[in-house]
């Protein structure tokens, strides 16, 4: 079948990457085939090696295809374990107690695991760390107070420049003076809570969350309303609005772009949606897109934000997962509460460190930050299909798995009545992190799912210890 | 009369400080004279050189001598502007509201004024940026992963070790795993209001007491129980006993050490007066020690955490004040509440910056930073002497003055109905920055007075600059 260009098709890549999908279908090429070359295809179809390349990097993003370096991309086949169903949750909201549980996760013990499938850091081999500490050598040595004085909130007007310009990729162009730069994500979902909602208050959630926002729930004393999601699409917008109308909620924090852990994108209809539904209640949104770079497929998903009319939204974003996490920076457009959160921002830490938003800005202006990114995605892929591979080898049958397109995490449920907490801690007493699911609900629900980290380099220890955590879970079951 | 070593007489420095003050308040030695040469006292009383040197700069520290560089002393002759009263305050604890007059103190207006008596920063001037950027830049081209990865809490082992170390000098010896490392002491303070108040609670402070204090109360929703002060002695303690007594006082807030704006020092006698009083009530204390090491006189005052037996002192400092503010790195020893504060430390953003860490530690380990302090203590010293007596020459007769031993702020009182925020607007309007009594108090009082910042390097504009709100003064009273 022909390749066709026109303007009411495909591109060409999706229509190349459609037909190959077609031929795992169908058995033609099956898993553990190795794929037919990019140069063969590309000759065979008369189109551009990049339009191969391109083609494969979408196969990958959607688990079909696993590359491996030096040696050409083959067959995954369609994944053979479950998926993940959409999450249940309680009718009530709770206080958050997970603060002893994740400070578990934290030990030494954990630190010190030899492999990694708990914090979910991006290995240091995949971020240009030599060359950013470059520039904030350069920034330490060339600038008049070598970095001493500080950069009072707002921050950095060269870096906001920057990451204004990178808004319009979000699909809201977005000015500097939106923007507050903070201590990373983190930093930033602090703040927006202590703008909007107050101890005692309700905030709606997405179950399972990232244990991060639990504890912040938790240190500022607010309760959590869980909101199921569907490992797919995230936050079901009927739950919400039936929450909404039981509840007196202050605020929504969600991750529309590659959740964690369940790695679900919502679409840009739910989007609006979501936003419209809040608005129409004046309900304040706290929207983490700590992962919305990572996207493995070759498009970038919108923020909810850019669908923001009332300046309801309150955007959050880090460059922690994608160029240095030890520089803590990451940012917020609080919308109309900017200047609240600006205020807040002073009061908490006065301001975020000035050599590394420096840095940080230098190398934003230098270019080469989309290339980084599509490299860093790529592997970034590549690991995660290479940790679901290993999942589908190793792990007891009746396992359920998420099949995300993005980020850098799993989230699996054991079947029968294993206990992810026993899971964990047999692991550890092996030196393999990873995190186990209590830690992702306020009340400690998901007993029986872990979420993997996925952010790794593979290699055959890797697929070793992920055997030693199957083996685990078979015996549990 | 001749000095003479004894065991219980003063020690030589002092005798001879002593005889110097005598001869001002006799009128032998008078306003602007030339105080003798270094050499020939040294000569005349049989006393090495470093003697005299110790006595002349406790007569800095006490207001009657200044230092002239490339010149000597002279006289300064006792402060001729009477000193602050006790501060009075309502008997009702209040919420806090300051933050909108806090954020016109750094618009950009304030930013930019030519002469700053506004905010408390130290001058760069006076701070050893190259060599503290060069050791930053070092580190981040001589580590792993250059800084880019997390120095996750209590933070860096080195930097906590240095920290320790010096506890010795404040009167406790701590160990590095009785501190946390934090985004400066502001972080310090918030992180231990959390642990150990909710929204609601009073939380009793000194009054006048530092803006950025109150923006802290504000910011958790906490009620201000101001305590009275002494402006020598600091918190009055009878006052303090009566609001523990009519209130559930959740935590104390204090700065023993050279208190904003005050620059009152408690006693020692005091400080364990106070230890006792909170402990037999099960009360935290939260003790700001940001100023501690900047005493003009010789002696480092001790903390009030020195006479801590149940851990119920959360000490807080930080190097902003004498190393970098932009470095963002201070502590905080927490005592019973280190494992809490640690955990919302965690919660909060995750980690202070790892570059930062090392650089400091690096300077602390390399030695000189006590030679340094030395030379910053004699700086700011002079620096306020500069001020005060310019205070003293342009301010119209009837302000009151305090006469700090130590930090870098004078509080001033201005006489009849002179309004702080018109001297402050005035001020500001001819580009001179200063901070106004009302951002000191919860429910803006203090009309009349004003903190100036005497971290500055004295020069005719800023005597011209005084002489400018000093006469904007005299023509408001």
């Amino acid at each position: 079948m022909s390749l066709e260009p026109g303007p009411s098709r495909p591109l060409l890549y999706q229509q190349l990457a459609a037909q190959i999908a077609a031929a795992i279908d169908s058995g033609a090429l099956r898993a553990g085939d190795r794929a037919p070359s990019v140069r063969k295809l590309s000759v065979q179809h008369g189109v551009s090696v990049s339009t191969v390349l391109q083609a494969y990097a979408h196969l990958e993003a959607e688990g079909l295809l696993r590359a491996r370096p030096q040696s050409g991309h083959y067959v995954r086949g369609r994944p053979s374990l479950p998926e993940i169903r959409p999450s249940r949750t309680p009718r009530e909201a709770s206080p958050v107690s997970v603060s002893s549980l994740v400070a578990g996760l934290y030990s030494d013990a954990h630190q010190d695991a030899a492999v990694q499938f708990g914090a979910a850091y991006t290995p240091f081999s995949f971020l240009p760390t030599r060359r950013l500490g470059r520039l904030l050598a350069a920034a330490a040595r060339d600038s008049e107070h070598a970095g001493a004085e500080y950069d009072l909130p707002p921050g950095n007007p060269a870096l906001r420049r920057q990451v204004a310009r990178r808004s319009v990729e979000w699909g809201c162009a977005l000015a500097p003076e939106d923007f507050i730069v903070t201590c990373g994500a983190t930093e930033a979902l602090n703040l927006c809570l202590l703008a909007v909602a107050r101890r005692g208050d309700t905030v709606a959630i997405e179950s399972p969350t990232f244990f991060g926002i639990l504890q912040m729930l938790e240190a500022h004393g607010l309760r959590a309303l869980e909101i199921p999601c569907d490992a797919r699409e995230g936050m079901r917008l009927d739950a919400l609005e039936a929450g909404l109308k039981r509840h007196r909620i202050a605020a929504v924090i969600a991750v529309p772009n590659f959740s964690n852990p369940l790695g679900s994108v919502m679409s840009d209809a739910s989007k609006e949606k979501l936003v419209e539904l809040l608005a129409r209640r004046d309900v304040p949104l706290i929207e983490d897109d700590t992962f919305g770079d990572l996207h493995h497929g070759p498009t970038r998903p919108k923020v909810a934000k850019a669908f923001d009319r009332r300046g309801l939204v309150l955007l959050c974003g880090s460059f922690s997962k994608t160029l240095a996490p030890g520089y803590r920076v990451g940012w917020v457009a609080a919308g109309k509460f900017q200047e609240r959160v600006q205020l807040l921002k002073f009061s908490q830490n006065i301001a975020t460190t000035t050599l590394q938003q420096r840095a940080l800005a230098a190398f934003l202006e230098a270019g080469g930050y989309d290339r980084h990114l599509r490299t860093l995605r790529r592997r970034l892929a590549g690991a995660m299909n290479a940790v679901a591979a290993g999942v589908e080898r190793h792990f007891p049958p009746g396992t359920r798995m998420t099949q995300p397109t993005g980020g850098t995490v799993l989230w699996l449920e054991l079947p029968g009545r294993a206990n992810a907490l026993t899971l964990y801690e047999r692991a550890l007493a092996e030196g393999i992190s990873l995190a186990p699911g209590p830690i992702f609900s306020p009340r400690g629900r998901y007993e029986r799912f872990v979420r993997l980290s996925t952010a790794l380099e593979w290699s055959d220890e890797v697929d070793a210890a992920l055997a030693r955590v199957g083996a685990i879970a078979r015996d549990l079951v």
